[in-house]
């Protein structure tokens, strides 16, 4: 492994800004960036930015046109190395001329694989790997988690009170947290490829859950125009066929998966309503995997404490994401998850602190499992 | 107010440290500290340690002799102008030839409050105030708050997992958090002046209650050598008189104020053992205000879901903090605070979040109440 230097530090850093600029649309692709640079200046850069679409070398490379030719391309994942709906990328940088190619990690891909980095290197190109990784990671936690495993990176939301309250005694709940967080709720919808949620909130709440443009922060705003709003799946468990045409899920044009042990007839549905027939036992860790199948790199979580308890017991989740609003609700209020089996103190499902963000009025934790 | 120059900021900075180091020993005194500068150099400086023995100034001088002559002195808190159990120190800076003095802040003890700086100016001595005031307060919140409501500054602590739970259903709570956040909540009982619980949590634990200074941060304890260990006064609620001489509490040989309505004969109980009769009605803010007579500062409360609604309900907590295990306990555990009157949302009482520290494993979160 060769040493970088400042100025590869800097270049990487602008590729993997770039390429967070796709973090919304590139679903189930991944978000990359490349920047090519020539006698240290920026001759040319770009992201992914839609499935289908030009890769994020092929859009550098366009800028550059001829000066690509000696240029030290920086790229945020491993070039492809494969035919998919574009051809490889690693050979578009070879036809280019480029002369080196920096990657900030290999891509998991099994079609790619460290081919991209061995068919520059067969051409002569100098290539070195592993460059500010850990944000490269962290940008495709989806497509990377998929890759290695087929499953999807699951996000657990949740959002209580101080005293891990949802709801008070009644139900009531809106709102507990503040708009400021809500937003950044939309932000988080906006990048899953899927969100997930039961009957039961569906009955008891009919949202939307979608994503809408209007309520996403400012800041993304500034990048990501209504014209291209992605809506996240939304599959939701209905094991008793209780969602209606009627809900106002159905409101908003894009699919929704029903996922049920049975199936139904779905003649009263708008086309874009499927179902998922899985078996009763082991449901959730069967869906995780047809979600895979389905190319879902990130699931977003938004359900009451009996799916949240099931899907912590199971340990199904990548992520906690758990809004805290400063307020208190007292012990009549409803709780934050069910953990019926759990009875030792001992026992108690770990978590690790990865972040930590003052938003709004609310606290914004992530916690991913302890020992994953 | 004269503008402060950035050698200004610097000198009332090092007094602030200094001050900071009486933190666990001038109760009911303030922590006060004090930096004499001649020529752009510290000649002495020093802090008040604890009650009886000498103020701030007085060390300072001592430390410069000759040397305070044509001096600046910074002190945190406004130079005493009362004979107390040492004379003013306003007066042994005017003796000393001391030609400006600048205060972090007033005294709000209404036996000072203006009058030190009124009898300096008289002298002919220049002074300012209010610099690093934000600091200069925020170390003396319990000494300030008693000046000013003659009552004591509240702080409820409060341990719990994730979800808001404190113990399993069982009762088991042994450790919910880990060894870094005990060690924190060490520190916070050696800086307070009392601590109050219930009988209740003195009959399911048996805790002591008290300051182990083995138990204390590393940090801590090289400012604070072992002899120097102060015990806060322990409070007990105690209307049943459940309390016996056989508790733990009575193993460290140092005040226990046991609370009722009626009083009850003592003479098995060690001498350090004390009663405070107050009526039934409004007891929790009688006790306050009698804390308040008795020169109580800060009083750290720890104790269970009923006392901690009680003192939230009936607005006399200054301070939530709140030690938060990245642990989940599910719906079945303890919940953090009994608020029975309760029952919409809009009526939650709202906090702001003032400070935000991780702690081992576990994190911090020290709330206001907001509005306040």
């Amino acid at each position: 492994m060769s040493a970088f230097s400042e100025q590869d530090y800097q270049f990487m850093q602008r590729a993997l800004d770039l390429a967070a600029k796709g973090a919304y649309t590139t679903s189930p692709n991944p978000a990359v960036g490349c920047v090519l640079v020539k006698n240290g200046e920026i001759v040319g850069e770009g992201f992914h930015f839609k499935a289908g679409q030009l890769h994020a070398e092929r859009v550098a490379l366009a800028q550059a046109g001829e000066q690509a030719k000696g240029a030290t391309a920086y790229v945020t994942l491993e070039p492809c190395s494969h035919y998919g709906r574009t051809p490889p990328c690693a050979l578009g940088l070879i036809e280019a001329g480029v002369v080196k190619v920096i990657a900030a990690m290999q891509d998991p891909n099994p079609q790619v694989a460290g081919k991209g980095l061995k068919m520059l290197n067969e051409a002569g190109i100098k290539s070195a790997v592993n460059l500010l990784n850990d944000s490269a990671e962290s940008l495709n936690k989806g497509f990377l988690k998929r890759m290695r495993q087929n499953l999807p990176f699951v996000q657990l939301k949740l959002a209580m009170s101080l005293d891990g309250r949802t709801a008070m005694a009644s139900g009531e709940s809106k709102w507990i947290t503040g708009g400021a967080a809500r937003s950044d709720v939309q932000k988080m919808r906006a990048k899953s490829s899927a969100l997930l949620s039961t009957s039961a909130t569906v009955l008891a709440d009919n949202p939307s859950l979608n994503v809408r443009w209007e309520e996403l922060p400012d800041e993304v705003k500034q990048d990501y125009v209504k014209e291209s709003v992605r809506q996240p799946v939304r599959v939701i468990l209905d094991s008793q066929h209780r969602i209606q045409p009627s809900h106002k899920l159905f409101e908003t044009a894009s699919p929704v998966w029903l996922v049920a042990n049975e199936a139904r007839d779905l003649s009263a549905f708008p086309a874009f309503c499927e179902q998922i027939i899985l078996p009763k036992q082991n449901l959730l860790s069967e869906l995780m995997l047809e979600l895979g199948k389905r190319q879902i790199n990130t699931l977003w979580v938004e359900a009451g404490a009996n799916l949240a308890g099931s899907l912590i017991e199971q340990k199904l989740v990548d992520e906690l994401i758990i809004y805290v609003a400063p307020k208190l609700l007292g012990d009549q209020a409803r709780g934050l998850c069910q953990l019926p089996h759990l009875t030792q103190l001992a026992d108690a499902p770990l978590w690790q602190l990865n972040e930590f963000q003052q938003i709004g009025d609310d606290i914004k934790l992530t916690y991913t499992p302890k020992g994953s």
